[in-house]
């Protein structure tokens, strides 16, 4: 059984087919936020420091870091925000940036042993990505697409994966540190990509025994209900062996199917964390709801 | 690929792995609903058209058709509720007893090839039941017990279905007018009730190769939130090859969680199901939400 082990200083966590879903929170992200870029680049991480605490009190196992912003530093942004948040939440981080010096810098200066997001199958990539993975002992997000671009051929895919796979293996890194991201299309613009998204997952989880992920809400760009689309989408891509997603824990229908999927999956025991979310006072907030905040009442 | 053809009068309906999910309506049960049971022993059926028209109106595919109710004449009302439901709509239904006689009357006045709620693996009831579904042209719900009861064992239920479908084949009615209910038991009583369902549903769809059905909220029996389990449950079961459940169609969550499922599934040509649904004014109302509403007069 492939068990992919992240850590920080405080807090060790397993993605793997008989875990929980590792939902990684994608909100620290200056992509498409500019408020939070400007604040950012201007050295102010009050903001990041709030949604890394949000995150984690909504469910997040892990949250990705990216301080991708144009004309700024981000090697500089990245290892700062990861400190910041590494002092402020426990769940151990995906460090997420394409330049590959900002991926050093951040590992550097990480806690743990993170994952790196990402490497693709372009040789570029992987000659002086896997190499810094294998240095910091770190586990790695492996994107299935290379030079040639992302095929629609979920084949393909699954080649270009198990490439990275064997690759990584040559470096030294074990197979269960390779997380697969099988890379998830719209399904508006490709009827198909639903279907071939959760049988390309079956298949690594079968055949290439690897935990994946993915950017989940990918799948409803463009269409209406993104929130119930991308519910059904999770529900079932943990159903058909997806481990792991890069996601926003803050949506209640997102984070209803990654728990309902962990019942159905058995990796729920006793149902205790969808009972203690549904159920309890504490959680009420969270799952929201103006019926059970009236049966509280009723209790207290 | 199986196709399980039903058919009303004016309408027929495929069953199948390359088709949207079908919908089967729950509601027309007296089973613990005082009110409508004392109205249908009574000849009034005024509940059970307007239950009838909501759920077709709601999204139901078929409808089933209970009339159990403790010392009336089952097979009468039975009889007569089939007459009245398929003069006020157009979809198939079910035909739902374990009175072999009311069975027998339902499908006698029935226009088109109904589907006949149930047979198990009881020898006593295939003795009896199938005779009836091949005098009619019928479909039959398969239930996998039989004089042993439910095994908790996925591959004994398994070896049930297989029975009934093979002694079905014996009585002349092909393999995919078999629609076999795995039997769903509730995951807050056994906490790997949902992974072996799965795992039987997607045995029951590569190597029997039949069409399913299940009574999809005993799922969530028990538990809080059952909405939100039964969604879950709901499109991992179609992503796993699930192809119809007995269910309510007036409960907008599980509804979503179908509808995503098709598109997941690649049976939504162009998400035009979804985007109707979720988009067009028409469709508001079912859909609900304040929210939506407000959308809808800021566009008129």
């Amino acid at each position: 059984m492939t068990k992919t082990v992240i850590s920080s200083a405080k807090q060790e966590i397993t993605i793997g087919f008989d875990q929980p879903f590792c939902v990684i929170g994608e909100r620290i992200n200056p992509t498409g936020r500019k408020l939070l870029a400007a604040e950012m680049a201007a050295g102010d991480y009050s903001r990041v420091e709030a949604d890394a605490i949000a995150q984690v009190e909504a469910g997040a196992t892990m949250l990705d870091v990216n301080a991708g912003i144009p004309m700024a530093d981000e090697p500089q942004i990245l290892a700062d925000s990861i400190q910041l948040v590494q002092s402020v939440v426990d769940v151990p981080l995906a460090i997420d940036s394409s330049i590959v010096e900002a991926l050093e810098k951040g590992l550097s200066v990480y806690q743990g042993k993170a994952l790196v997001n990402s490497v693709t199958g372009e040789e570029e990539r992987l000659e002086v990505v896997l190499p810094l993975v294998k240095k910091y002992g770190a586990a790695v997000v492996a994107i299935s697409n290379d030079e040639t671009g992302i095929s629609e051929d979920p084949n393909v895919r699954y080649e270009v994966a198990k490439k990275i796979v064997e690759r990584a293996e040559d470096y030294g890194i074990p197979r269960e540190d390779v997380v697969v991201d099988p890379l998830i299309m719209p399904v508006g613009a490709i009827n198909l990509a639903g279907r071939s998204a959760l049988d390309l997952i079956i298949r690594l989880r079968d055949e290439l025994k690897v935990n994946t992920t993915c950017g989940a809400s990918n799948i409803s760009f463009g269409l209406p209900n993104r929130h119930g689309m991308n519910a059904a989408f999770l529900s079932m891509a943990a159903g058909a062996g997806m481990t792991s997603a890069i996601m926003n824990p803050l949506h209640s229908e997102e984070m209803t199917a990654i728990m309902g999927a962990n019942v159905m999956n058995g990796v729920d025991p006793e149902c205790r964390t969808w009972i203690s979310r549904f159920r309890e006072p504490a959680a009420e907030g969270a799952a929201g709801g103006r019926e059970r905040r009236t049966n509280r009442r009723r209790r207290a």
